[in-house]
């Protein structure tokens, strides 16, 4: 029912490191903001993986996974590019056969297209419309559970300035990417007020979560 | 006998609002980040006022201030001004007489100018040949206590990016402050590397305490 975010940020405020390319998608440097998740049973599972790690990070993952029942992106986390799909040398997206989501995808863009429907539950489906439109889709789509925007920091930045955001959780790395790279918090409206309702802490990240409490009309 | 700092940040990363002036010395919004601090008797006793709350808030202040010798800051934190002291409107810095530190206060400064001795164990020396003599005078003052860079974030950036802070805190407080403000992490060396050495949490803000591994020689 909540729209919310669940990212992985430096301590100096950025999901993505400097010089982002095809090749790189994550930026120099930005690899180190994930890597705590990819040990964990709760990461491995969806993306088709046997084994790994079960310890407090897991279990935020896990549950972050389990409320999820849709999600939003914008176009450029999705593939990388921009301008018409017929052009996009990555325009299956970054998952391959089976992504790990299994659940609908709303992506953002401003070129039409079908929505494609993937193995293990996953569905793309392409909003040119809007950010509303996209959440009343993915809401519908979600059922009793929870929207979560998957990025990138754009996306999330026009989801919070309209106050649609109700909670969302910041893993805080204990990485400096130094600058350069992509800030999750810029261009916010000031107006926005938010709370902390949990922290957990692990040795190599710290989960903080916080609930919007009130935003500009 | 480490070099360490501790500092107030939004959730945004920013350290001071947008708009600082000489009657607003922490910028738009700014106050919002010290509303933690104040109500606390760890604050409130050095600061000359009595009572106040005890908490795991204030166990940190209080751990800080007990384990401080030597206060570095910026000329800009010091009095808001710039240029020549005999210009500057507030030249005698904005604590009054009896000033919080109760230990020796090195100002970075481009401007010469004889040391000033306040009631209750406060020096203010002013240093104006660098930020690694202000560190051997201060390392010096503090004996074996650490030494505290106070700010601004300019300071804060150079002492990280030579590789001479040893630990550091930052109070993460709930609010975003969205742009335009002062950002503590910013034009950060890369190489800096840091693990997280301790967390403490309240609901009103989240102590996060990390160690400088390593750096660029």
């Amino acid at each position: 029912m909540a729209l919310t975010f669940d990212i992985s940020m430096s301590l100096d405020g950025f999901i993505a490191g400097p010089d982002q390319t095809l090749e790189d998608p994550l930026g120099r440097g930005g690899e180190q903001l994930h890597e705590w998740i990819f040990g964990l049973e709760a990461w491995r599972k969806p993306h088709g993986l046997s084994g790994g790690e079960t310890n407090a990070d897991s279990e935020v993952v896990e549950e972050s996974v389990a409320n999820t029942g849709a999600v939003i992106m914008g176009r450029r986390m999705f593939s990388g590019g921009e301008g018409p799909w017929e052009n996009d040398p990555n325009a299956d997206g970054w998952w391959g056969e089976e992504p790990p989501f299994h659940v609908p995808v709303f992506i953002l863009t401003h070129h039409p297209r079908e929505s494609v429907t993937k193995p293990g539950g996953t569905t793309f489906i392409f909003v040119t419309d809007g950010i509303e439109t996209a959440l009343e889709q993915a809401r519908a789509a979600a059922g009793d559970k929870d929207v979560s925007i998957a990025g990138g920091a754009e996306v999330i930045q026009q989801y919070l300035n309209t106050g649609l955001v109700d909670e969302f959780q910041i893993h805080v790395v204990p990485v400096l990417l130094g600058s350069g790279g992509v800030r999750l918090f810029d261009n916010l409206n000031p107006e926005l007020q938010i709370e902390l309702v949990r922290l957990v802490d692990s040795p190599t990240v710290s989960h903080l979560r916080y609930r919007v409490t009130s935003h500009r009309a």
